[in-house]
């Protein structure tokens, strides 16, 4: 294979590329100049050593002063007295541009699809237990769960709420779910009976 | 014109449908059993007389032994003391089915567009006005908003929250809106901060 | 089931119309003016009466002073040398369009489709061995095979040719096929290798 | 900005990439595995100096012990009395995975658009004279245009005929297009009528 081929088939392992776009990549490189695809080589080649998952909400997050732990989990003035548990960092990262929560976060990697009880490996189960443990000892009061509506998304929060079941009872935490109704765009004629029973007993 | 054409240019009045599509149903009457398209004709030219819009709701009804009023504004066991407004007969349709609500209903008759406040005009304002004095002696205590959340819902409700100003002064009724947050389907990545706001205020 | 409800059933048997625009093309129906409903209706009451299928053709057409034979098939001055074989009356409509044929038609009214055999008895198959016959009488040179680029009219195309075999045998018919090659909007890079291949060697 | 941050803005520069894609991409690199973040790295910083622009066909080609011109510009069994001309390095892969043309090709390298006659100035327009000059003299005997059908390519085609008009005079070449007709999955029905026409035409 030549180094066209190897770098297209590099690309061919992001996340949604396949073949055609996978060359354009490659094409794309080769039409870049020089000193921006050395810089990309340079960055590629250092970025594991830079950015580290946070010790504490497991995150990727950019070495830096705080050592092992990311700057959200570093900031004493977040609220420490709750945690909200979200499948990735792409979750974390949309209710942080909501502006409206200052609390802590746990980041449990994935979710638990109805059909592969397998995956439930490669989640941060006992990671989550003793986060909570610890945290309980700092005044947790809250803990928010904040998964996506559909099978996957309410499989994964009937398996945190098993594995946490006796934590928050031993600490008496309270366990929250985001709140359901009407989302941005929705229009009534086509909601779900399900989503109009939520917005009829959230309405105020 | 033919009787084919014009029956076409019939079709291609429905909602949705353009002249490709309309062509094809007047095929399709042309392959179904004759039978069939004389009861379709009879039910077309009988449909404006044995349906009507109720005088309460303005939904169109069957006409039955409630007289003027349909059979939900007629059952005495809905619960009176709530009033939901929407804007299609489509809408309320979508809430009855979701078996969760048990008040009145008012058929507002469309939206005010942000652009084009002309169709003001075409909506029953007044007649919700009175509906709302009329139904305040009943013991009406709450009107609930339940407009789609977009642009053009988001200004009739600012319309009818104007409109109803000082009936619900006067009357003391609560008004309310649908719950807003995460609605089935949606996932917490693509949520807009405006609904993780909502979902987060309103955890439970 | 009251009027409304046997009217929605009516449109759910529409091609293509499911049971929430079957209603919303009944509550089309009531808020159009009286005189145009009736009309619709009496348009849809005659339209068996008005509309055959031409003698020769087989397409839909307006009964008038030609007798059973559509304007097409009628008209002396259309070359009766060419025969188009199509699946369906919008197809002929497409090359109508298209005004570039004046040859004449014939109607197969639908495919082959691979997986169900027992299709081919809907088709019009021996009429077409008939019609063939009759007009090869008439000069009949050529038998343009006019069917989409897909499996299921590939195989319609083989079907015709199977039972036309003799029929071009013995009347000196010429069978031809629509030409293949770029469409309008095909774009290379996209295009299958059966497209490029006969792009190619139709090229001029 | 983070070595993260800077990552993710140079994969937003890749071809159809966005921010959330671009993260998911830098996401996708913290969790291979290292030896594999390296190649990439590796690979990227290679991959200008091992791949060039053909000096014949101006195609992206592996650099390789024939110099400066690609493999198949190298290859005496190729047909050198044809040339096609595309737009990009991908149309000639598409039209060389036909299997159906064994001539030599020549990258314009984009399209003239209808809108933006300056994009002129980047196509290879002048490098084409030359080499149509030069390939004359070893038998040149057919120039192929082969550009996508839509308003772009109709443009590139009328512009490449207008720069290689005196020289397929002088040298008495060939200039032609790829066929027009109905590509693989086209529907007679939906067909245009140019479409139709060119069809009916290339018919066989």
């Amino acid at each position: 294979m030549t180094t066209l081929e190897k770098l297209i088939k590099h690309f061919e392992r992001f996340p949604g590329i396949g073949s055609r776009q996978a060359r354009r990549f490659a094409h794309h490189l080769l039409t870049e100049p020089a000193e921006s695809v050395i810089e990309l080589s340079e960055l590629i080649s250092a970025i594991q050593s830079t950015v580290k998952e946070c010790a504490f909400c497991h995150r990727f997050h950019a070495v830096n002063g705080t050592g092992d732990v990311c700057t959200i989990c570093a900031d004493p003035k977040r609220d420490h007295t709750r945690l909200i548990v979200v499948e990735r960092d792409s979750d974390m990262l949309a209710i942080e541009r909501s502006g409206t929560y200052d609390g802590l976060y746990f980041i449990l990697g994935g979710t638990v699809p109805l059909l592969d009880s397998e995956d439930i490996k490669k989640l941060r189960g006992t990671a989550l237990k003793r986060r909570v443990t610890k945290q309980a000892g700092n005044g947790l009061a809250e803990i928010i769960l904040a998964f996506s509506v559909n099978p996957d998304g309410e499989n994964t929060s009937r398996y945190v709420e098993s594995i946490l079941k006796d934590s928050v009872a031993t600490h008496t935490i309270t366990l929250t779910h985001l709140g359901r109704g009407l989302s941005t765009g929705s229009e009534l004629e086509y909601a779900d009976p399900e989503t109009i029973k939520n917005a009829l007993s959230n309405r105020k």
